[in-house]
């Protein structure tokens, strides 16, 4: 009863999100942190199904100060999770939406 | 070049949480909204190891009327996201505290 039973889905998804950011993070040796290189790094190798049709090269740029809450120059976990979280209600509303008949 | 190439570790992520709630608030029919009974296996099933040492009986009733920010009786993705975000956050902050001696 007091054994480690492996994770499920959800948890697996916790421990991939922190493991993918600390990865990016701690390229300049702060794994706390997304400077701005790291991000662009992370969104051009994590995300870049949403980021290579874009024509206008300063929608990072914008993004990454829309998300920096602080405003600190850096991400940290949470303001991350904002980005992704968002992607994913968008991809879950246009599942629902095509499910539906687009409506 | 228009190739569809393997999602990511992070699309992975995001596909993985919007077909677990699919899979949960699709129990009665309707797979865009959690109802209580739905929230209650989901919570026991994919989040175990933060319900089983739960000793309040409540705490999971308050937690749905918490993240219940339209105050519907159900949640959407974005409701259970806040939770799973959430925890995610809790997770990641207790990873940095004990990799830095527990501060």
């Amino acid at each position: 009863m007091a054994t480690v039973s492996s994770p499920t889905e959800t948890e697996q998804c916790i421990e991939s999100l922190i493991a993918v950011f600390q990865r990016h993070a701690g390229r300049d040796g702060n794994n706390s942190k997304l400077s701005k290189a790291e991000f662009l790094i992370f969104m051009n190798t994590e995300l870049g199904a949403f980021t290579k049709n874009q024509k206008d090269p300063g929608v990072l740029d914008r993004t990454m100060k829309k998300l920096d809450l602080n405003s600190d120059g850096q991400l940290d976990f949470q303001e991350c999770l904002n980005l992704i979280g968002g992607l994913a209600i968008t991809c879950c509303e246009s599942f629902v939406k095509s499910a539906s008949g687009q409506k």
